[in-house]
């Protein structure tokens, strides 16, 4: 088997499952008063400190780490928790780009229908104008949300300029990425890129899925400018109800720890495999790079021959690639973020995501360009 | 050690950690086209499967069930998407009781501040009165959600009866009810109480914490009379978005399938376990027993003793038991359940909860009711 949908899902890390075995055996309820309680709620601490170095977080008392269901769900939480925090005497603005996850589009489409405005900044190119965001910004917007890299391009959005340009503009707004895609795979500062709130997930780093984090500057929290998705006992200083997810936590924890140990070495790999991938590609091969790209992302386009064509045939043969986003991919309609980076319907159409992780072998690679080669010279007639 | 929260939570079972690690092993995105996702969705579906059958659902087209990142998480999701799902033209009206888990009263509250109308219920001697719902029930009325198990007093309340009128009287009243502390504990069928909602969690039966689920009947889906709590990716139907916890789910239908099949013998089993126990107490020592009660939990009141108290020298010697909710613990301000019941304020504060699961040792109930005789011999003034 070659897995190279790495920006899908992982596999987990033997490192992640042995402490997601030894979370098995440590049953307390964090919440409990007893010894077997507090156990838990050290392990539960153990991971949230690891993420915060992972993250490496200089002023630690600056921030809270919130655990999640998810990547998404931590971009619902910061999402309707800063829209409905206050009783806006205006109409609140939203920015976000044309190219984000449906976790972050989705919500703003619901809080639009209730009476937000939501502008979308254009991702063509892979590039964000910062004359569109000083046009976009006014006294009225309270949030601005800009995912770190692009799940189908690779493209890095310049996260510092945005954002500080944003703040400049009007220090009341919230900065927010969606990092599930970037984090602990590029270089990434929550500090350094002025972002109030990150989103982050585990199972992209190999940890386990349905566990994800949202990162919060305490001010906010302070402030009362977000208010809880989910209401109840009181877990997570109010912001969190319900028992925690341990034995995934330890999981997120230990993948935290292990992905920013390799972070440069991530990066030598995945350039490496890219660039051998790349040149053994037939040169019809449209490859779509932006200005500036996360390697682990290939985003290649075939000339005259649907994607979906190619994956199942590769899946066949063993070979696991993505004709888009696997999250969004139980919906209909066709894919908006191809299009978005300029790709014409039928190019998007067209389009394989090929992402690697840290155990990707070049030799799997070229195999499978070598299989994507054969397959163009079968199925594309002459 | 001897553990007696098992009302808090409870130890993974083997079959339940053997399910996990296989489901650690296999890492496809259920929402991938390709075939190493469809074998993640399979088990995703084999525990959605379990868990109908421990339900006893015969009609599974009626249904349909929702991971969810807590009992907390579903409890949420139904009330706020109950009263978000429609722009209702008249006040709504939500009933519910006095003895919720937080997770049901915290949300009414918020939705209190916006305009919902909530009725509590009185658990007074763990009973519901019928006159007090018919006097509740009004044509405004859109939910009721009523727990099936006390999580402190083990109370068990008459859902059926309390349904079957709410829907005599509207029948557009959607019934729900928590059934975190008594889902495969005690004889429960969604349909036998006309329950449109049930509300589970994993971790109470043996399970993984960090995960739960939402039964929903399929005509409130349907008539949109519920909206997610999370958009995004459109999985579980565009009601609950975001990458599945594909191995706390396959933990959670293993345990589903054990506690169902052991359901009867748990009965006996704690059923002869309670009258042990309660045997072997001081006779100074108060039993907080509704008339109607689920036999896995204990309450007993002692005279002039704080139960903290009790519980760290108890939790000294290894005996572990609770003094309230654990999830609720956290929380400032004291018990409210007890009180509820019927217990003076100084009562409740002197209230252990006891609570047992099929795997507790009679002889190890015996000596706890020993140390409780000795700790009060020697912390009670005379």
């Amino acid at each position: 088997m070659i897995y190279l949908d790495n920006s899908a899902t992982t596999p987990l890390s033997s490192v992640v499952k042995e402490s997601m075995m030894r979370a098995m055996e440590e049953f307390g309820n964090p919440s409990s008063l007893h010894a077997l309680g507090l156990s838990a709620e050290k392990t539960v601490t153990a991971s949230r400190d690891a993420i915060f170095s992972a993250l490496g977080i200089r002023n630690k008392d600056a921030y809270r780490l919130y655990f999640t269901s998810s990547g998404s769900d931590a971009n619902n939480q910061v999402l309707f928790g800063a829209a409905r925090a206050k009783n806006f005497r205006f109409t609140p603005r939203i920015i976000t780009t044309d190219s984000e996850h449906p976790s972050v589009l989705e919500p703003l489409s619901v809080l639009k229908n209730s009476g937000v405005e939501v502008v979308h900044l254009s991702t063509k190119g892979g590039k964000i104008s910062l004359d569109e965001v000083r046009e976009a910004i006014n006294e009225r917007t309270i949030l601005i949300s800009v995912m770190a890299v692009n799940n189908e391009t690779g493209a890095i959005y310049d996260l510092r300029s945005i954002f500080s340009l944003a703040k400049r503009l009007n220090p009341q707004i919230i900065t927010h990425t969606d990092c599930v895609q970037g984090c602990m795979k590029i270089p990434f500062s929550p500090e350094t890129v002025m972002a109030d709130a990150v989103s982050l997930s585990a199972h992209k780093i190999h940890g386990p899925k349905g566990v994800g984090a949202l990162l919060l500057a305490k001010s906010l929290i302070t402030a009362k400018r977000i208010t809880p998705l989910i209401y109840g006992g009181g877990q997570e200083g109010g912001m969190r109800s319900g028992t925690e997810n341990v034995i995934g936590i330890a999981g997120f924890g230990a993948a935290a720890k292990e992905a920013s140990a390799s972070l440069l070495a991530f990066r030598e790999h995945t350039l490496t495999l890219r660039e051998a991938f790349l040149s053994a590609l037939p040169n019809t091969i449209k490859v779509n790079t932006p200005e500036t790209f996360a390697p682990h992302i290939i985003s290649i386009t075939l000339p005259r021959l649907r994607s979906e064509t190619l994956l199942h045939r590769l899946s066949a043969e063993g070979i696991f690639v993505s004709s888009g986003s696997a999250c969004a991919s139980n919906k209909k309609g066709s894919n908006y973020v191809l299009p978005a980076y300029g790709l014409s319907s039928d190019d998007a159409d067209s389009t394989l995501r090929i992402s690697l992780s840290r155990d990707t072998q070049k030799e799997d690679l070229l195999f499978t360009a070598e299989r994507i080669a054969a397959a163009m010279n079968e199925l594309i007639k002459r």
